[in-house]
């Protein structure tokens, strides 16, 4: 297979800097907002352990922790939950648009990616560059207030029900929750899927994020940046999928069918999904964090995971030694979804109603500052200037 | 204002390199497709001069050239094409989806990114990363093919006309300029419009093109990149917006007032549209052929743009001495569109059909290329991890 990586053979121009394929570790920029320190199986959202937060916070609290630095005083948490539960309502004009949306054979990611783009035409979002920080926090915050509703409300309309509308008084994973499912869940259902979008709403600087970023330093809008973002998600390479750990749990069955079914993917070089971080050099936080709140069930489901993740481990260690291969945030993420009833296709919608804050904030950082983000490149063709022929094999227009 | 540029002070993290901000001057990519050299003020698509290719090819040589790195025999061309006149055919369900996303406030950019998503889900684009050179090349043709349609029938229905249907059998320039204005163009409004679109199809690594990569590197759909492309094109750190500059023109309004209106935009610090360029250091080589494409016309509006350029020129230089300030592709791009029967509305959306072929060639390019783009960033505030408060300011939900 041939590859764009820079050759390093070929001298590079005067003035220029060559760096490690893929820019792999290269800093582009500073953050505050939080970082992954792989080896020590530790990520964080601003000065805050983001298991911690998870284990003690709600949905709100971390959202405001990630668009202002600080956890909210009651008077902040509650003006974030009214402006929040307001923008969760679809505008009127989308709420048109999306039955025809929904009607194209795109996938849940294309969805949401299209309406998206639309809600920024339909709310007239204006560039970043021309918008001052009060009006770009406010399209921030409406951008990850609406994402759960338009996820809602496309999964129904495929399902050939009627959107259920939001209910601005409810918290804001309770209230997607409902709207998937057209019901008000359980505390411990709620609760679940709040603790596992609040583990999810950053992870370091991941290619979606710098995407958003990427886009953000043009000055353009926030919807170009969001929908930006979630194409890149959408990439097999960025590792995104929740549904596929589960389903090779489905597939494995019984606990007697784990170690010959992973000996099998391995012999035969597949990845194992649910196993293994670009990152983490060690456990997971997530999914350690994950398997405990599944722990609350009295489920078979939960022992048959458990059990299935130490046998994974267990033959991973055994047939792969170099590498270290722990259950990664999918493996139980599915589980715990699955367990508050939420059905596979929402899986990856639900990540990015978590992912959208994330995003977000992002480009609220990016956005101060100044300077595009416009690497470069080093032609390696044929050299120019060669003559266009203009033999009578390429007739000319007039 | 503050920066998120990597600070020089803070210590880097070992195994990550620090470089520019906004990867300035960073090599990303070696890369076939063209690039720009901005002291010489010359820029190539292959192995052709950029310029020299506008003068004598059409469109479609052109977009073979930058798909396949070599101008097509004649069999070539035909194939190429017939492929991109059945292509340029609205997918009926994106023709009965469009009008509602044209009824939305969005501008002509923002219809565009939703209509190329949608247009994404309703031809089922898979992801790069599953789709084998042919399937991915289709696509690419499908996209480039299909842009002008949707701009063109975006453009009539925002006017309330009814959209001009496709007709296969026209050159891409011609066909596009017809389903824009309703009637099949003069010969020389074509190809002075096909000459513009060639000239533009491409110029090295700019920030809307390495958006297109980065999301391909993930292995996104084709959609998923160009979507990302286009918004950050919208950007306006990117800089088009070919209307800007006419609208200065028109505004100068007759020869004698160019000196004291370049002389008053320098003294109140604005930007002179249509002058300078962030990479070429001399002559903007697009603005030159330009100019001569305008001079094709015995229109008032030409001289008056070569006077006001010469004036503007002269007195730059003298305000502003070390910096080199020439009339970029936008200054002469506006007159030649406006003298083709292009109304302003329609400057950005034409280059966007020039630009398609290029970032779909180089989605093409970055295809082929298994490693993801994913830089790193420096977490720089305050240390984690810090004890999550869990004061009665905070309430914790269930």
């Amino acid at each position: 297979m041939s590859t764009n990586a820079p050759d390093p053979t070929v001298p590079t121009p005067a003035g220029f800097v060559l760096v490690p394929p893929g820019l792999a570790k290269v800093v582009v920029t500073d953050t505050e907002i939080g970082d992954v320190r792989g080896d020590e199986g530790f990520y964080h959202y601003r000065q805050y352990s983001a298991v911690e937060l998870a284990e003690k916070v709600g949905f709100e609290q971390a959202w405001h922790l990630l668009f202002h630095g600080h956890l909210p005083s009651a008077a902040e948490l509650d003006a974030l939950r009214e402006e929040a539960g307001r923008l969760r309502v679809l505008p009127p004009a989308l709420a048109e648009l999306l039955p025809a949306i929904c009607a194209t054979t795109g996938d849940s990611l294309q969805v949401l990616r299209t309406a998206l783009s639309a809600w920024g035409g339909i709310t007239g979002q204006r560039p970043l560059y021309d918008a001052g920080e009060d009006e770009r926090l406010a399209s921030a915050m409406a951008a990850a207030a609406v994402t759960p509703t338009i996820l809602a409300a496309a999964h129904r309309l495929r399902l050939g029900l009627d959107p259920v509308p939001a209910d601005p008084d409810l918290p804001h994973a309770t209230d997607y929750l409902r709207m998937v499912t057209g019901r008000l869940p359980a505390d411990r259902d709620a609760r679940a899927v709040e603790q596992y979008l609040v583990a999810t709403m950053d992870h370091g600087f991941n290619a979606s994020t710098f995407t958003a970023r990427v886009i953000a330093s043009t000055g353009a809008d926030l919807a170009a940046c969001l929908v930006g973002a979630i194409g890149s998600f959408a990439g097999p390479r960025h590792g995104g999928a929740p549904s596929r750990a589960l389903e090779a749990l489905d597939e494995i069955g019984t606990p007697d069918r784990a170690e010959p079914w992973v000996r099998e993917q391995v012999a035969r070089g597949a990845r194992i999904m649910g196993f293994g971080h670009a990152v983490y050099r060690t456990h997971d936080p997530r999914s350690e964090m994950l398997k405990a709140v599944a722990r609350r069930w009295d489920d078979p489901l939960v022992d048959f995971a458990i059990g299935v993740e130490a046998t994974i481990e267990r033959v991973l260690a055994e047939l792969k030694p170099d590498r270290p291969l722990y259950a990664n945030v999918e493996y139980y993420a599915g589980v715990v979804m699955r367990l508050a009833g939420l059905e596979p296709s929402m899986f990856t919608p639900t990540f990015c109603v978590a992912r959208a804050v994330g995003w977000t904030a992002n480009i609220l950082e990016q956005a101060r500052d100044p300077k595009i983000i416009r690497p470069a490149a080093r032609y390696v063709g044929p050299p120019p200037p060669q003559p266009v022929p203009t033999s009578g094999r390429m007739p000319l227009p007039a």
